[in-house]
């Protein structure tokens, strides 16, 4: 941004405010004649949604506002602007935008962060959830998201309280990237309680937004918001989510835009998980690891080592030396002739296994008889 | 059983005995001439599995074991036999039976308790779980089979400790059918410590095995006998499980027969889940409530109802209603034009929200200007 905001920036910034964010309206005439010539038309009436504000011209008071905070406007037209993170909305069908008009790319985004947006999409994941989350979400989306930040995701969220919060923190704490969209202005630190962390969010990673400054988010803006959220991140996932909560409607758009959806499962009995237990009856991916996580947003081939099942020294026995072994008393030992008819086997089947356990250290030769050696768990 | 026993039944306890069941030799030769002449051919020595015990022939007193409890031997001749839970069996193919040669229905069960089997199985679950569970599991597990109890559903499981006992104990405690599979003898009480709880399920419900008398469990059993849980069961489900758990092997069977396998998420934290977490990034279904259970063994069309979303009176508003009331400040009032450049609609189309929302309760006139009502929550 320089000191004296171009033509192009103010038309964007103008377009940005005339009317609520995304307007179908004024994409379509920005495609057709581009910013300028589209803001010069809006002003002239040519936008009906646009009637209430189109006389209101605040493009440069905004612009200050964002230059003064060190900010700048990412435009389709700048190399940072997240094509094919956005492309996901080309796929929405008439029907689609029926039910989910905001179903479409923003046309300008507000910023503050030294991250640049496009190569952050690259690699990212959303850690979303409730804001009245519980110490165990609590707990999950931070070890999620240092998990993430060690293999290089960033984390992207929406700055509330609650799971949001501790994402963008566990992030901070590992030097990692953590991306917050706003649900109002740049300069509206929302929730106020979040104002240190989002300035620290700030300053090393990033903040965006759809709406200029001096918009206060409201009910509708974080669902708006949210398609956001979804849109740059390369899989959604809900930590702890309520019936009713805004992490089902991030988890909505993902799936509308065609990402992967992933929950944490938690107790049945936590009212904090009936929402991810919902996702996951549904086509929700359970996770329960980073290394899960980065198998769907990471390198094709990026995959999570299995968890480590425990073994035995008894899981590698054939079936004759496990006939003989069960065949073994709990306490005491024994006879060859025992064995072979507790087992089943006649008695020269049994003696070749036996030989086999002995050698293996599982049973031990006490008078001619046999017993268990009794391992040490 | 008559006081003395007949041919048949004395072919069959014979037979129960001679080979480690389940026995495709044996199976076959029953198939082929029935179990009289089948006892008289392996006493000849026609099976060479049956070398070791052909020449033992316990039948007589073990018949007398099972007719003093006051049991009965449930053969494929009697009505009371599973026909249609054992039909999954029919679709292993040769491949399948290389891998799990147990892979078959039983020859013959040993039974003690009042429950007709067959009709069980019509209406039937499996509950099934680690023996170290948390009290997060005993809660589920015993909240599960309750509202199974409810809804006339019989629970299946293994009579272990930990989940198993538990959904027994929930079972009997709401008088409802259980079905504890044991994995020796039906006068082996195993383990001991549950002598008393396997006393009740066959005072009301049924203890069955494939075992004779005197057989004692052992390890390789507890899995062949994990399959007969699974084929009794419409589903199964497991609730708890570690990475290493017969939970996890029963819910193999149950899919390799074609059976749902449901399974309960817990905390991720958890050890007791991490088995079920597994279960639920593969092929089964994330149940949270008895009903779900319900919706898969029940009859066609017996739905669970969805969870009961939480509403609030500002769900039913129309977009415009919306974004007025989103434009009103939350403290205070503001007038018909500073509502209108809020919301970006011009003055004239913020009236008649206004007065709908003045209706519905939500916002308040005061001196020409508006606000909002605070709700009671």
């Amino acid at each position: 941004m320089s000191a004296d905001p171009d033509e192009a920036s103010l038309a964007w910034a103008y377009l940005s405010r005339v009317v609520e964010p995304p307007s179908a309206a004024v994409a379509e005439l920005v495609a057709e004649c581009g910013p300028v010539e589209a803001a010069a038309r809006v002003k002239g009436g040519v936008v009906s949604r646009a009637e209430a504000r189109r006389a209101v011209d605040e493009a440069a008071r905004d612009l200050d506002v964002l230059r003064n905070r060190g900010g700048r406007l990412i435009t389709p037209d700048e190399d940072e602007w997240p094509h094919l993170a956005f492309a996901g909305f080309n796929g929405f069908t008439a029907g689609d935008l029926k039910k989910k008009p905001e179903g479409r790319a923003p046309l300008v985004l507000w910023a503050l962060g030294p991250a640049h947006l496009d190569e952050v999409t690259m690699r990212s994941a959303a850690i979303v959830g409730t804001r009245a989350c519980t110490p165990y979400g609590e707990h999950v989306a931070a070890d999620l998201a240092a998990g993430l930040v060690e293999r290089d995701v960033a984390v992207i969220s929406g700055g509330a309280y609650g799971i949001d919060g501790v994402a963008h923190r566990a992030t901070l704490s590992g030097d990692g990237v953590t991306v917050a969209v706003l649900a109002g202005g740049i300069d509206i630190p929302y929730p106020s309680g979040h104002s240190a962390l989002l300035h620290r969010i700030a300053a090393s990673g990033l903040l965006i937004t759809e709406y200029p400054p001096g918009v206060r988010p409201a009910r509708h803006r974080f669902l708006t918001r949210n398609r956001l959220v979804a849109a740059l991140s390369g899989a959604t996932v809900v930590v702890e989510a309520g019936l009713r909560s805004g992490a089902a409607n991030t988890a909505a758009w993902a799936k509308m835009l065609g990402r992967v959806v992933c929950a944490v499962p938690g107790p049945v009995t936590s009212a904090a998980s009936a929402g991810t237990h919902e996702l996951l009856r549904g086509e929700a991916i359970l996770v329960t690891r980073a290394a899960e996580i980065v198998e769907i947003v990471g390198r094709a081939g990026e995959l999570a080592d299995g968890p480590a099942h425990p073994v035995t020294p008894l899981d590698g026995l054939g079936e004759a030396e496990s006939l003989v072994y069960e065949a073994l008393p709990g306490r005491g030992v024994r006879t060859v002739e025992q064995i072979a008819i507790a087992s089943g086997l006649v008695p020269e089947q049994v003696l070749a296994p036996l030989a086999m356990l002995e050698i293996a250290g599982l049973v031990r030769r006490e008078d001619g008889c046999w017993g268990i050696v009794r391992q040490v768990t």
